[in-house]
């Protein structure tokens, strides 16, 4: 049987050029691969590339009948149904910790230029608002980050990560996660209601899944208080994002930092027109270092898979 | 002799109320006193507030004859011509390290910015650019912070808690400064130049004076290279705007965050019609809990004065 291997997701062409010159890739363009490909080569396609947040449930595994891989581009695989790959004996892989860092970098960004203000800051200078001594939008100076309380909403390894850098703003840090670890030196809570109680900038670095939707809610966001912040580089699912317009536009809380949406890339227009929100198109993980990584753990994946061996970055 | 006080630059009522609760104030609103206040009252003025980037030279100091001490609010007092109060036995005090988180605060917020290109980001979300499938101006994914070499010129209260603060983003730290400190863990560079052919991020934190003048030229800017970024909390004196406008349209360096400017409140139009810059109306020290820092120092050196004793807080 041929390499032949489907780009699942609508994945820019820059970014596919390293699997294109290990394999046949047969790319649908983000659309269903029946839909646009030859019902024959969909036939013979043995794995295929997703953005983990893509739905790819059993309805789309079995229009592939060859699919032995799901290979996810990222740390993320929410989007695949895994009971219906295990039930299909379909592997899924991903790549773990590669782009940590550069996704823990875009959360301390948003964190700062929510708290800051820089949203507003920036077209004040710009448009000419600070030289003709128009009234500032900044009058009324933030808290400072140093004796900040924040919240961790999961530890994993972009959580690690961004705990690390927000520890050095000299901030204090609590954390909540299913497992708690005796090794990191921050305050656990017991659950994301304790943590939102205590803290006043919620980070959200959670794995999503179906325990998580819309956990972030009304409730959550009304205990960060009226300084409070919420960033968010998970899942767009894991906010509630009708409760967060209500909860910024009504002053619940000080503003919101995204760069994952419920429906991405649409972005609802009553969330993008507030002033105190700072959005990203999910570019958590978009540098040259990271794509390399994640590029090495999909093509390490797939090589393995091909070769009839245990996928190296199984999903667990 | 009565506790007046003038208040030298303009300042927002909101900043100097605490002020007002101990010290009769003569606000000119940031014009010169004799040409708003009456001749008897400019007469009795003993001491002044300024905000340490106004300048006030020996001119300025003749036409308050009364005048005993020059207080600054916040760390700087590049704006004051130290001899001219010297000869005339005027003492001159600041707020040293009052605002020294914040500031690094946003000297982080500028870099992650500039670095991860955020001002482009965010209007490609809210402006639809990324739910309508337009050409992305992040398809070029920029070089990840971790191992990035950072440059951090001045190592003074400011620039030690940039390099804390940059150290947990997993990046490499050299500094320039005229004392080498053996207590720290970076790198030492004998000259900016050096500093500047090193680095890739230059963070200019720097005490601002005649000898700092466009110091950031052409030339410096050259040697950080074609991914370099320039930011800037301390002083805009320190940078030639024209050579930084040219290396970020040329594509000399890839971008640059600004908080200060070599003519406040104007920045060239040139400069903020550029992409690849983010700027921020000079609110590094702009937090509650600096201000309430600053004006702690500026009443302690009042204070002080009024009973004929040394200033607290005193410029060395």
């Amino acid at each position: 049987m041929s390499d032949k291997v489907l780009i699942y997701s609508r994945l820019p062409k820059s970014l596919t050029q390293r699997f294109a010159d290990r394999f046949e890739l047969l790319d649908s363009g983000g659309k269903p691969a029946h839909e646009v490909l030859p019902a024959d080569e969909v036939a013979q396609i043995r794995a295929l590339i997703t953005a983990g947040g893509t739905p790819l449930g059993a309805d789309d595994m079995d229009r592939l009948p060859a699919l032995g891989a799901i290979v996810c581009y990222g740390t993320g695989y929410d989007g695949v149904d895994l009971k219906a790959a295990a039930v299909r004996n379909i592997a899924v892989g991903h790549s773990p910790g590669a782009n940590a860092a550069a996704v823990a970098d875009v959360a301390l960004m948003l964190m700062l230029a929510s708290v800051r203000r820089l949203m507003v800051a920036d077209p004040y200078v710009r448009n000419g608002g600070w030289a003709e001594a128009k009234p500032s939008p900044l009058m009324k100076p933030p808290p400072s980050l140093s004796g900040c309380k924040i919240g961790v909403y999961g530890m994993g390894e972009i959580g690690r990560k961004i705990a690390a850098r927000v520890a050095a703003f000299e901030t204090e840090i609590g954390y909540f996660n299913r497992t708690r670890y005796d090794d990191l030196p921050y305050q656990y809570f017991p659950s994301l209601d304790a943590l939102a109680e205590w803290c006043t900038v919620l980070m959200i670095a959670v794995r999503a899944g179906a325990d998580t939707t819309h956990v972030v809610n009304a409730d959550i966001l009304k205990k960060l208080g009226a300084d409070g912040h919420v960033i968010n580089i998970s899942r767009g699912s894991v906010i509630d994002e009708g409760a967060l317009v209500a909860a910024l536009k009504g002053g619940t809380i000080a503003g919101a930092g995204l760069d994952v949406f419920e429906t991405e890339p649409h972005v609802p227009g009553e969330l993008t027109s507030l002033p105190n929100l700072v959005v990203t198109p999910h570019i958590g993980g978009n540098t040259r270092e990271s794509h390399v990584a994640m590029q090495a753990c999909v093509v390490a994946n797939l090589t393995a898979f091909f070769a009839g061996q245990r996928l190296p970055y199984q999903v667990k």
